[in-house]
C-alpha cells in the first residue's frame, strides 16, 4: 500500500473521500497525526482516499492504513515542491513543518525561508492550482501556529483579542502565516483555519534543548526513574496541552464548520495552565515522593529571563466555543502521556 | 545639483551629515516630504549631505535644494533595485511607496509583489549591507503603514493596544511588514518605525476613485466653485490628518530616539476625528454657504459598505507622548490645505 500517491482513480459515485496531505509528519505531533489518520481511516466522518505524508526527512509508514499512502522527503523551501505537492490536489493539507523557536533565532535566513517562505510557497500553488481547476480546488488548510505570536507584557489573562506582538522571529514568522491564512481565506482561495498550540507536554522521547524542555522533563524522567533538571522557580507557571489533544485539534480543524470564525482565521487552543509547582505536585499523585526526589534544582538564568516573556495563560474562549477540547488538569495531561507512550506507574 | 547621487565624498572632520534614500517620492506625501527636505536643507537636527529620491516613476526634482539630489525612476518589487539603492548607504530611508488599497485588491499579485515583496526586499538589502560593512551600517527606517491594518469590528474608541486584523490584501500587507519591521529592528538590522497614516485630508490635485476620494473631494471641489458628491451620511466618522501633518510624522520619526518604543516599533499617529457633518459645518464656516450647497448627496450603497468597515477614531496616546503632533479640529486642516496649495478664500 506504499508510494501510490494519489494516483488511484476515485471510482464513480463512490461518495466523498479525501486526500490528505501532512506537511510536518516526521514531527512529534506529525507522527502521532499520521498514526490516528491511519487508525481511523477517515477524517471528518468521510473516509481518507489516499494520504501523502511528507517531511524533510521521509517520514515513517504508519503502523496500519486501509488507504495507500506515500512518505516522502521533501524541503517545503524548495520552490518546486509546494507545487508538486499540491498538483495531486488533496482536499485536506495540514502544514506542521516549521523550523523551531531556537533554530529560527540563530539562523534568520533558515527560519524565514521555511516558517515563512515554506508557508507562502504553499499558499500561492494552492491559489495557482484553484486558477488551474477553473475555481473548484479550495482545500481545508490546517496551519499550526504558536503561542509565541504573543509577547509580553502580559495582561494575567490573555483572550482572544490580544493583539500580536511576537519577541522572537519564529513568533514573527508564525504572525505573518496568520496573516496570510486570513487573506488567502477571504479572498477564497483556501478555506484556512490557524491553530495556535500551546507548549505541548508530556513530550516523549531524549531530552532536547529547547528553553521549553524541561516542563516535559521534570515529567517525563522521573517516570522513568531517571534524574531531570528544573532550571527556574516552582512559582513559574505555563500553557500546557498534551501530544493527544494537539492530534485532536488538528483533526477537529479539518471537519470544523469555518464560517463561524470570519475573518479571523486563528484561534488560541485551549490548554491547562499550571506551575511548575503544580506540575509536580500532579507528579507525585501519580509516582510518589520517590519520583519527585528525581528532580534536581539548578537554577538556570539564561532560561529563566526566556521563560518570563512567555505567556503563561489564556481565554481560550472562542476555540472552546467551537469545540476544541483539552485537558483540564496537568494529571491529565500525565495520565495521557502514560497512555500514549505505555509508562506503567513508577511505584 | 542632479544626478550625482551619494558620490560625493564626506570629506573628513565635516561632523555629521545625513544621506537619504525616499522610496516613494512621486506620490502626494513623497512630494512634499522631498520638497520639505530640500526646504530644511536639514533632518533630525543635521544638515543632509544628499538625497537619492525614487519612485516608480521618475520623481520632479525639488524646486530647490543645497544639496545633491538623484531622481530616479525604479520598481522596488525588482530584485536588483533595493541591493543598488541600498549600496549607498543611506543613513535614513523613507519606504512610502506603496500600491494603493484598491490596486492591491484587484490584483492580489501586484500588491504583494510591491507592498509585502518590495519592503522585504529593501529589509533585507539593509541586513546584507550590514553585514558587508562589519556590522557598522544601520540605517534609520521609516516605514509608512496604515490604518487599513485594522479590520472591523471595532470598539468605540481603538487604542494603542488593538489587534491587527485587516479586511484587505493592502491592510494584510501594511500589518505584515509592521511584523518584519519589528523583528528586523529588534535583531539590529536597521532602526525601524512604522507610522500608521490616517486617512489624508484634503488631497490635492484631481478626484481620484478611491472609496475614500469623497472625504477631500467635498472640501476641495466646493472651494474650487466645483461640485462634488457626498455618497454616505453625514453620520459617517473618519480619522482625518493633513499631508502637512503626514509629512511632520515622517521628519519627526526620522529623529525620534526610537528606544522608547520597544519591541513594538508601529505607531497609529493623531489625527482628527470627525462626521461628514464636522467637515460640512467647517465647510461652511470657512467658505459659506454657496460652498456647501456645492455639494451633492447621491448615496453609494458601495461605498457605503466599504466605509463601514473603516475604522473611525483612535486613541494615539503612544505617538502623541512621543511628540507626533497633528491637527486638532477639521478647520485647521481645510486651513492647512488652503495655505499649503494656495487656494483662496471662496467668497
Amino acid at each position: 500500500m506504499q508510494n501510490v500517491g494519489f494516483r488511484r482513480r476515485r471510482p464513480e459515485g463512490e461518495g466523498r473521500v479525501l486526500k490528505i496531505l501532512v506537511i510536518g509528519a516526521a514531527g512529534m505531533i506529525g507522527r502521532k497525526l499520521c498514526e490516528r489518520l491511519a487508525r481511523d481511516g477517515a477524517l471528518a466522518g468521510k473516509p481518507v482516499e489516499a494520504a501523502h505524508f511528507v517531511d524533510i526527512v521521509a517520514p515513517s509508514q504508519p503502523s496500519s492504513a486501509d488507504f495507500p499512502t506515500t512518505c516522502e522527503a521533501f524541503d517545503i523551501a524548495a520552490p518546486y515542491v509546494a507545487p508538486k505537492l499540491v498538483a495531486e490536489r488533496p482536499d485536506v493539507v495540514f502544514l506542521l513543518a516549521a523550523v523551531v523557536s531556537g533554530e529560527a533565532e540563530s539562523d534568520f535566513d533558515k527560519g524565514y525561508a521555511i516558517n515563512l517562505g515554506g508557508a507562502r510557497a504553499l499558499f500561492e500553488a494552492i491559489r495557482r492550482e484553484q486558477r488551474l481547476s477553473g475555481g473548484a480546488y479550495r482545500p481545508r488548510l490546517v496551519f499550526t501556529s504558536s503561542i509565541a505570536v504573543f509577547g509580553a507584557p502580559f495582561p494575567e489573562i490573555i483572550d482572544d483579542d490580544f493583539f500580536l506582538t511576537p519577541l522572537t522571529s519564529y513568533g514573527t514568522q508564525k504572525a505573518i502565516c496568520e496573516l496570510l491564512l486570513a487573506d488567502y481565506s477571504r479572498r477564497g482561495f483556501f478555506d484556512g483555519v490557524g491553530l495556535r498550540l500551546p507548549t505541548i507536554c508530556v513530550r516523549p522521547g531524549p531530552p532536547n534543548r529547547a528553553a521549553s524542555g524541561f516542563f516535559s522533563a521534570i515529567i517525563r524522567e522521573p517516570l522513568a526513574g531517571r534524574e531531570a533538571n528544573l532550571p527556574v522557580a516552582e512559582s513559574v507557571r505555563h500553557w500546557h496541552a498534551s501530544p493527544r489533544s494537539a492530534v485532536g485539534f488538528l483533526l477537529h480543524a479539518a471537519g470544523l464548520d469555518l464560517a463561524e470564525l470570519g475573518a479571523r482565521r486563528s484561534l488560541t487552543m485551549p490548554g491547562v495552565c499550571a506551575s511548575v509547582g503544580e506540575q509536580i505536585e500532579a507528579l507525585r499523585a501519580v509516582a510518589g515522593e520517590a519520583a519527585v526526589k528525581l528532580i534536581r534544582r539548578q537554577r538556570d538564568e539564561a532560561i529563566e529571563r526566556i521563560v518570563a516573556g512567555w505567556p503563561s495563560r489564556f481565554d481560550a474562549r472562542r476555540a472552546l466555543g467551537l469545540g476544541f477540547a483539552a485537558e483540564s488538569s496537568f494529571a491529565e495531561i500525565i495520565q495521557a502521556y502514560r497512555e500514549d507512550e505505555h509508562v506503567g506507574s513508577f511505584a
